[in-house]
C-alpha cells in the first residue's frame, strides 16, 4: 500500500462552487491535481494507492479520503475529483470515516490524529530532504507519503511529524508542486518494484 | 530551449465551455495539463520551455503555442489554460502565429507543418522506447519532444515523424498520461542540468 497525506491549508470544509477551485475553494485544485498524480495510470487506476486530503481552511479540519481500490466515477480532470470531494464536503461528517461515493470518504480531524489512525513511518518531501535516488525507497514495503501545498508545511506540521518516526526526502533540485512530486515518487517506486 | 508537441486527437478548433473540457472540448483537459506539467515550478515558471498543443478535433487542424518566456494570466489549474486556449479559439487563425494573449499564440496547420516550420530532431515518447536512464537526454541542448494524447499517435503520424531524425524514448517501466511523462522528462533533465 502506498499512501500519500496532502496537506491543503486553505481548502474549504462546506462545499464549494467547481467553477473556481483557485479561489473560492482555497487552492482545491492543488489537492485534485495531488488525486489525479497520486491514482492514475494510462487507462488504469493505481489500485495499491490511498490518498487523504487534510482541508484546513474552515473551523474545523476534515480529511477526504480517495481509496484506489474501490473509487469509482473518477475522472483525471481536476473537476471530476473537486466533484467527489465536494460530494464527500455534502455529508455531515463525523469522527470517523463515512463513505461518501464509492471509494471516497470523510472524516473531521486533523493532520496528528490521522498520522494517530495510521501509525505509520513518514516520508516527508522538503526541497531539503535525502534525494531519492541517493537514497531509494524501499520495494515492496508500505509506505506513507506527507506533501504540503502552495504554503509547504507549517512548523506545528513538522513538529508533529518531527515527534514520530519519518525520514526527510527530496525528488530532485528544484521546487516541485506537489502533484509533480507525486508522479516522480511513482516512477521510482515503479522502477524499483520492476527492478529497472 | 526545451519544446512539447502534444497532440489533442479529438481537441476541438472552436470556443468551448470551460465546465466540460474532458468531453464537449474533446479531452482538452489532458492537454490542459500538459501545459501545466510543461512550464509550471512550484512559485515560478520555466521560461525556456515552449508547449505545442495540436488540436486535431475540428474540420482543420489548430496549433496552440504556450511560450514560457513571455506567457501572462496563467495558473496551474486546468480551467485556467483552458481558458488561455479557448481565447486563442477566438481568433481568426491564419496560416502564421497570431498571439491572443501574452505568449499564447494559435495558427492554423497541422503536425507535420508544425515539424517542417521547427526542423528539429524529434524525441518521441512511446511506452516501447529507449528508458531515459539507460540513454540520458543530452544536458544543455535544445529538444523537442513529441507525445500522444489518450488515443497515443496515429500510425500516419509515425510515418511524419519516421521521415525526419529522430529517437524513440520511454520514461518507465509503466504506461502513463502524457503529463506525467513530462513531469518525468523534466526531471531528468533538470538533475542532468545540476550534475545530480
Amino acid at each position: 500500500m502506498k499512501e500519500f497525506i496532502i496537506i491543503g491549508h486553505k481548502a474549504v470544509t462546506i462545499p464549494f462552487s467547481l467553477n473556481d477551485l483557485p479561489g473560492a475553494a482555497g487552492r482545491m485544485d492543488i489537492l485534485c491535481r495531488c488525486v489525479n498524480s497520486a491514482l492514475f495510470l494510462s487507462h488504469d487506476l493505481r489500485r495499491d494507492v490511498r490518498v487523504y486530503l487534510v482541508l484546513k481552511g474552515g473551523a474545523q479540519s476534515k480529511i477526504v479520503r480517495f481509496d484506489g481500490a474501490s473509487v469509482r466515477y473518477l475522472s483525471p480532470d481536476e473537476r471530476s475529483s473537486a466533484s467527489l470531494i465536494k460530494k464527500a464536503l455534502e455529508k455531515q461528517a463525523q469522527g470517523f470515516w463515512t463513505e461518501s461515493t464509492p471509494g471516497v470518504s470523510v472524516k473531521v480531524g486533523d493532520f496528528g490524529d490521522l498520522l494517530d489512525e495510521m501509525n505509520k513511518k513518514i516520508i516527508y518531501l522538503r526541497e531539503d530532504g535525502v534525494d531519492i535516488r541517493i537514497k531509494p525507497i524501499e520495494a515492496g514495503s508500505d509506505h506513507l507519503f506527507v506533501l504540503g501545498d502552495h504554503m509547504g508545511l507549517t512548523e506545528d506540521e513538522e513538529n508533529i511529524i518531527k515527534g514520530r518516526e519519518h525520514e526527510i526526502v527530496s525528488v530532485g533540485p528544484l521546487s516541485l508542486h506537489a502533484d509533480h512530486c507525486i508522479v516522480l515518487l511513482h516512477n521510482e517506486m515503479d522502477r524499483s518494484e520492476k527492478h529497472i
